[in-house]
């Protein structure tokens, strides 16, 4: 680490990969199918000053295959990001979007979304997927339990999510890279919501020693209180010299406090996903885009960044955009969300670094929540 | 005109107005609702080197409405496109896109295609319409005959038009520029696919001695060949030393066929529209990228090309892109394909002023029409 917040939890840290450094807290833009939805490659650097992005196991071994991107020698060259890549494991794509499923010891049997085929996903194959695919951080394939969530099920899938751990670090560790670099494995915590299981699944996973570790199974639809409590619970147990990633999180707000309480990296589709749909997520705060109030607004989409996007095209020009569906709407409003979430996180290692992280936090909470 | 080929009848021009100067022959960009579909502003001028795009006066006439674009400044502050801009009448639209329409000596009466209001277009609206949207180029407002056309409709059509025209350049002439800057007057020449029509109406556009002069009611599905009939008849009337635009136009074979004949304007919505559906214009001939035969060609889409889109992504990862409905296939092919007719009317223009266009324009004509 690099810097500790006196008043919080909050830590600046430096986390070093084989396509380049990580400078944390960081957002990471999701590029679920090699792509990030209406962003140009150029516009993650240039504009968004991403520093690396996610893509999925699943979705990419379904599409365009693994042939494809073994020949093209990894995603990095595949989609021209030479930058970092982590690779979410598609165990909770499986549970989410898969047609069918059948959840073994062995692994998870499935149905493709796309064309009905079926497949086998176990801890080995995931590892294997992820040699091809040749993300910079890989991540072990857990079962993400969704919420609410009866404790019984709860330990009981924790309980294969760290056997099924077991088995993807031996299987890494038995395995060489497929490209000519070097790959990190992070585990998963999960646990539901249940303190005693967080508790467990935490100390279990930190027994493993590797490179970073990530927290699943929230943001799922728990209370916001109950997020932060499992976070920080989580948070002061898994080992304070290696980066922690949040999965899924989440507003502004979200990462804001998880920050606060010792949290480095964070994802999530929201900055994309709502950004498609109107909502801008601002230095002033939430905007519907959509909302009358915008109509004539002809001042730029915010001030507050300084990114070549959100200063030159105005309010109003983009509720046109959005309202008459015009794709390019869906691209503004990603490039500035995107662009917005960075500054944040930039913002957040700044103040930790000159040690006041926590009353900007205050401050800053206001503003990101408040609806303009 | 700067320059004229030899061979043919093709003629290097430049054209001023008060947003910059155009050097013909150009391609237009469509940007019907103020934004070319699926690119961003400064990419039509970074990559596709765009010097003039068009707006349509229908669309923007019911969203975002006069109102928005005269409190913005006109269209080009509206959309932060300070280069030149050209607007179609809303003829075609009026025809093609609304609900319902009666036409009628006064203009035409039409419903919106989304939401259904009722609205009258007159030939005198349609001026005050584009004094207000600011275009550089106004179009006069026209009936734009289908294909086929019964000669006794396309007669009385013409007639029409003719009149309409005379309406439109009066109330023109009688009004003054809604911002600080000039604008030009465009009449269209109809008259289908019957030659005595063609020649009657060019003789009678070009008796109105406006700055530009454009050919309409072609490419509606009409045989090349009937096109390049009636395009070469007119231009053979249409006086030499001013513009001549022929609207709607068309393929790249299309295009250097028609700049042969003495055409120095164009516009269509192909190589947006279809390449949003993954066809691509290459400087090596057509490609379907939905094709099988491209799954793994790691290859950049267009080495021909030197524009950072058409060199950075490959055709594998762009197939990938379109056949997961990724928003990002349609941004590349979009930018390539314009970026593509906007390289061959430059070359176009070279080889004119070098007076090697007829040999050129021969072999481009083999290799664009080819199916890679």
């Amino acid at each position: 680490m690099v810097a500790n917040d006196p008043g919080t939890k909050a830590r600046a840290g430096l986390l070093e990969t084989a396509h380049g450094k990580i400078e944390t807290p960081i957002f990471m833009p999701v590029g679920t199918a090699g792509t990030v939805k209406a962003v140009h490659q150029r516009e993650l650097i240039n504009d968004i000053k991403a520093q690396i992005i996610l893509g999925n196991t699943y979705h990419l071994y379904l599409r365009p295959g693994l042939d494809l991107i073994k020949k093209a020698g990894g995603l990095h060259k595949f989609n021209g990001w030479d930058r970092p890549i982590l690779t979410d494991s598609g165990g909770y794509q499986v549970y989410s979007l898969a047609d069918a499923r059948k959840i073994k010891e062995e692994g998870v049997k499935f149905q493709s979304h796309i064309d009905g085929s079926k497949h086998l996903f176990t801890p080995e194959s995931v590892m294997d997927i992820q040699r091809i695919i040749g993300a910079d951080i890989v991540m072990a394939f857990d079962e993400c339990t969704p919420f609410p969530c009866e404790y019984e099920y709860a330990k009981n899938s924790m309980n294969m999510t760290h056997r099924w751990l077991k088995r993807c670090c031996d299987h890494f560790d038995a395995t060489l890279p497929e490209y000519d670099y070097e790959q990190n494995l992070f585990p998963i915590v999960q646990g539901s919501t249940y303190k005693d299981l967080r508790t467990e699944s935490a100390e279990t996973i930190a027994s493993f020693e590797r490179s970073g570790n990530a927290i699943g199974g929230l943001s799922v639809g728990e209370p916001a209180e109950d997020m932060y409590e499992m976070t920080d619970l989580v948070c002061n147990i898994l080992p304070k010299e290696k980066p922690r990633y949040l999965m899924g999180v989440g507003t502004p707000e979200n990462i804001l406090e998880c920050i606060a309480l010792g949290v480095d990296m964070f994802d999530c589709v929201m900055p994309t996903r709502n950004g498609r749909n109107g909502m801008l997520f601002t230095t002033e705060g939430i905007i519907n885009i959509r909302n009358e109030r915008w109509k004539d607004d002809l001042s730029c989409i915010d001030s507050g960044l300084e990114n070549e996007i959100s200063t030159f095209y105005s309010k109003a020009y983009l509720r046109h955009l959005i309202i008459s569906k015009e794709m390019l709407g869906a691209q503004i409003t990603s490039i500035h969300n995107l662009a917005f979430y960075l500054w944040l996180v930039k913002k957040a290692r700044e103040k930790i670094t000159d040690g006041t992280f926590d009353p900007w936090k205050r401050a800053m909470v206001e503003k990101v929540r408040r609806r303009l």
